[in-house]
């Protein structure tokens, strides 16, 4: 299966101010997508710690590294220089992500009704990209999203706002990346169960695991271990849709029926 | 300064289920207690990868690496066992942690007017440790917090329930957290602007952090860059309180100055 990495830049995830709700959304699109999200690392605003985080990454093999965040006009924006860095491909102008970027403050000086909006150094960083890399359009916003091949990995730069984050992922992430899945398909179900403690469940969880080895299978305490409720997660990524739902189902009944002989209830049933 | 990095052990996180709220938390408490959070990462529920992703994490000599995740009854739960791994201090049971799981199961035994219930495998678990490691008590739920030295870094785990983290966090981490930050502080302060795009923004920042240094100061567009509003958030950590406000203080009268100068209004000040 395909392997996929996640690096969040910012500094303001490090000290607790934002949620990384741009992490979850893209765990969550590329999992469905039939992809396998293999690690999160979010780093802060710092060009040596971007380019080792990224090094590191790329050590791992993923087919695609996907950064967040980092890629706007101001000096704290330095994701760039850390891939430029990594890959040893240093920043240039680059005449399409130039075109880009000039377009848009084009657009800007008109809706505010000036003949135009100066491209300063602050501006121009933008549309400056490691050696080889190509801009992808920004629907959105100012920064135009940046890919770049490196040995087996395709490494992809996001902006941080989610908005432009999430445009640009649909418009020129998506299609490379279902090319990638082919027929994978992910399919989860899920179950609540009570009258049974975790610790009661997990002999059963390892029964069904090791009797359906490419369903994924965790519990999920809601309620406290002395008065459970916990909900068991069910899921896989299979070569085709079909496969991947007949994995699920063949566990969730052998886990219901043995639940249920064990004296536990099954509350709730979910499957998409 | 003090480095911690946190590590976010769970499948559900990669795969988009689950907004890893728990990180956001402890980068915040620990941000607050003066300590510089310096990476997050976030693994699979796998020993090879927890294991591989501790090793990682030692390596770039952290006070403290603290997981959240995996401790639990079942399975699924290998944090310890990957942390064994890593730190080549192979699982045994702890006599200490062994009597905290007893208690638990004795009170939850008497909660439901049971006689006894079983010390199963699956209960033991969660008092196997890594060797020389020592327990700590959970309040709230079954599964101890866990904390062993290892050169330069002090490893602690904590579970992925949130009320269970926060209370073993709050109980028996952050009075060995306040120490080591000792008079270390974190200040911010925020600032909203309108009236500027970022890119117009970006030379002052540069020139305020410039004259600065120990300030970070981080612009978040608000709105779009035709129509902005821009958010500028300052931060320090520093040696002791007033060192910290007065160096933010300093760096927001010169901020707001030039802001001002070049057209720029403030909308919105807010200082803690």
């Amino acid at each position: 299966m395909a392997n996929i990495e996640i690096m969040s830049v910012g500094n303001e995830l490090l000290i607790g101010k934002t949620l990384n709700t741009n992490a979850q959304w893209m765990a969550k699109r590329l999992t469905t997508l039939g992809l396998n999200v293999r690690r999160i690392t979010t780093v802060s605003d710092d060009v040596d710690e971007i380019s080792a985080a990224v090094n590191e990454a790329i050590s791992r093999k993923p087919d695609f590294l996907i950064t967040t965040g980092g890629l706007g006009p101001t000096f704290d924006d330095k994701t760039l220089e850390g891939i430029a860095k990594a890959l040893n491909a240093p920043l240039e102008l680059n005449e399409e992500a130039s075109k880009m970027v000039e377009e848009k403050y084009k657009t800007y000086a008109q809706e505010r009704g000036l003949e135009k909006i100066e491209l300063t150094p602050a501006r121009v960083k933008m549309a400056r990209l490691p050696k080889g890399a190509k801009p992808l359009p920004n629907p959105v916003g100012t920064a135009p999203g940046v890919i770049i091949k490196h040995q087996k990995a395709t490494v992809v730069s996001l902006p941080g706002v989610p908005s432009e984050m999430e445009a640009i992922f649909e418009k020129s992430l998506e299609p490379l990346l279902k090319k990638l899945a082919g027929k994978a398909t992910f399919f989860e179900a899920s179950l609540g169960v009570s009258g049974m403690m975790e610790s009661e469940l997990a002999p059963i969880i390892d029964k069904v695991m090791h009797d359906n080895p490419y369903v994924y299978i965790k519990s999920h305490p809601r309620g406290q271990e002395g008065i459970p409720h916990i909900e068991i997660h069910l899921s896989t990524t299979a070569e085709d849709s079909a496969t991947a739902k007949n994995r699920v189902s063949r566990a969730i009944v052998q886990i219901t029926e043995t639940i249920q002989t064990k004296g536990g209830k099954i509350t709730r049933f979910k499957a998409k």
